[in-house]
């Protein structure tokens, strides 16, 4: 096992009607801002809940944050926190609205020229707003980590920041506001989570046993679970075991003291600059091939993966290997979300483009070993016609 | 699943000569109160460790905090505390040391009458001294959660207590440590940590699937390595593997949102405080009655534990319920830790006096449903004979 460092400031509140919890949780006396997406909130109750729990309270709101959230869009709500001097906010959403406010809490105190440079990595973000959420939508792993996901629309590059001060103070999670969920954001978001596991699962045997068990049970529960949100939207447990699931996917835990990899995420993140897929797409279209093309270097953990999780104990490495593959394909494809370019039309044309990405953005030595260079990821994208 | 609340701050250092990080971590100005033991953090070179991180700063030490730490040696801290204006707690050691500090922690800063009723819950702790820890032996999980178990000498009461304000700030984590550690040791942290797991995970299905995995995860893990520290002391990731898992088996995670049991810790800590059994010989004795015993309302858990940790997957119910207990006890034994009262030169006349003590700290409705009455405790004690 590798050393590691772990901290998680973030409180959560878990369960029905927990969305009451913001009374206590937001502080009597904040200028809040409430971010949101497109809407759906207000049909589905969760905006009235919000409002319910922060009765008598100084909110302002802004909305429109869309998937893959935009600087600029994120920047007008930055100016908003200015103009009124806002000092606590609340994001209302999924991963988007969570991974935007994360931005927002720091640009709006950056102090540096361009707040664009939180994303290139120039300098580090030491100060940030501080923010709490309501998740309605699992996925992402934002309502408990530090880690956002921003695009600039004007040169369609798509980069992560994350930092000690962007925690959640605390998380809301209530499985009803998954309810209505439409079946494409089930999918989708069953398949993020399920491709995070995998970033710090499959590498290489690293010797840390409680990550790889925590890891194979988070997968077995989306396997068990996703078809059952996707078949029964009512199902109260299995919405909270795949929100639990998908917390837990992504907070730290099971990426403490082993290697990581990345790959797919990299590459996807081209994909959604460059042809607006959504970014668990994205992750079911590569990860297949990123199995396939480093089979050799990924093999011990593949078969671990195959035999702990999928059941798979007999035939020849190769074969095994082959089948863990085949099963991973299934599983998405089970979940609605197609695994090839082609399903979403995307031709032999695009890989030069996405080489080129990634070339700008410095995505030449990826994944667990470094190994994966602009020529392996041509040979990964070629699988993924 | 239950609604649940999940916090925890504690930040972790985990690996190998990660004691230096107490230099950022310890205040700069603070002055110290060191905590430890009999003294074996002097000859594994822990204690040197801890000094050269803190160079130059002001640390006061107290030693003799015994296994099961007293009120009585404790209060004596306390009064250290007082009289040399101690800001900041170190504690140097297992769970006792941990535990103990935990409560000169709250009891220097307690406003009642009486600090003993912070053990009994007359009144909540809302105030302590800021803490850190060293952890020297994995069993207990108290470098990772709040709380803490005392025991009064004079009159044999054995009491847990916890608090929000008794996290540890950080605590540090380094296997190497632990190489010096005894066989009994190493055997008694395995047991601990396992029935810490059992106490959380084996009661009835709550259709909670992560905490379920986390915890059949945590408990092969232990099946594993468990075998492996005591055969080769010096195997490092062994060693971290099982420092590792017994954390994870109580920091709140995989008690969030299910029911709990604690029959085995609670008849346990009577055991130990009558007889001066090791904790954890005692939930080796008391475990396999429970389960022996309650086997009706456990029954679903034990054997969907039977086929996912042991891999019992044929005969009937009851026999997979039979083979589940003896797999258990197997293991405890291969361990070390024998399994009966009667290895302890323990016999019958001893179970009216545990009732009696159980009676006397109200313990007559336990376990997940309040079943578990002074009766019923009874005949968990003679199956244990």
């Amino acid at each position: 096992m590798n050393n590691f460092r772990l901290h998680n400031p973030t409180r959560i509140h878990f369960g029905k009607g927990q969305i009451e919890a913001l009374t206590n949780e937001v502080p009597a006396d904040a200028k809040i801002l409430m971010t949101y997406g497109g809407g759906s909130i207000k049909k589905n109750g969760v905006y009235d809940q919000v409002l319910r729990a922060l009765k008598g309270r100084n909110v302002l709101e802004f909305s429109g944050i869309e998937p893959n959230p935009t600087y600029e869009t994120l920047m007008k709500a930055v100016e908003q926190v200015k103009t009124h001097k806002i000092d606590f906010l609340l994001a209302v959403g999924g991963g988007s609205v969570l991974d935007g406010t994360k931005f927002i809490a720091a640009a709006a105190l950056w102090e540096g020229s361009d707040p664009w440079t939180i994303l290139t990595g120039d300098a580090p973000v030491k100060k940030a707003l501080p923010f709490g959420a309501v998740l309605t939508l699992p996925a992402t792993g934002s309502e408990m980590n530090s880690g956002a996901v921003i695009t600039k629309k004007a040169t369609g590059d798509k980069l992560a920041f994350g930092s000690l001060v962007t925690f959640p103070l605390f998380s809301v999670l209530d499985p009803t506001t998954t309810f209505s969920l439409p079946p494409r954001q089930i999918g989708n978001g069953v398949v993020d989570a399920f491709v995070h596991i995998m970033e710090q699962y499959l590498t290489y045997p690293a010797q840390a046993a409680v990550q790889d068990r925590f890891s194979e049970g988070l997968l077995l529960t989306l396997i068990e679970e996703g078809p059952k949100t996707l078949a029964n939207p009512n199902d109260y447990d299995s919405r909270a075991n795949m929100m639990w699931a998908a917390t837990m996917a992504l907070n730290g835990l099971i990426g403490a003291g082993v290697p990581q990899d990345w790959t797919t995420h990299m590459i996807g993140h081209e994909l959604t600059a460059l042809y607006g897929l959504d970014h668990a797409q994205t992750l079911a279209i590569v990860l297949p091939s990123v199995m396939h093309i480093l089979r050799k270097q990924k093999g011990a953990k593949i078969i671990q993966y195959g035999s702990r999780v999928w059941g798979i104990n007999s035939g020849s490495e190769s074969e095994r290997i082959d089948q863990a593959i085949a099963k991973t394909r299934h599983f998405f494809e089970s979940m609605q979300v197609p695994t090839t370019l082609k399903a979403y039309k995307i031709d032999s044309s695009a890989i030069p483009k996405i080489l080129e990405g990634l070339k700008r953005h410095e995505m030449t030595a990826m994944g667990e070993t470094g190994a994966v260079t602009l020529e392996v990821s041509a040979k990964i994208l070629e699988a993924c016609l």
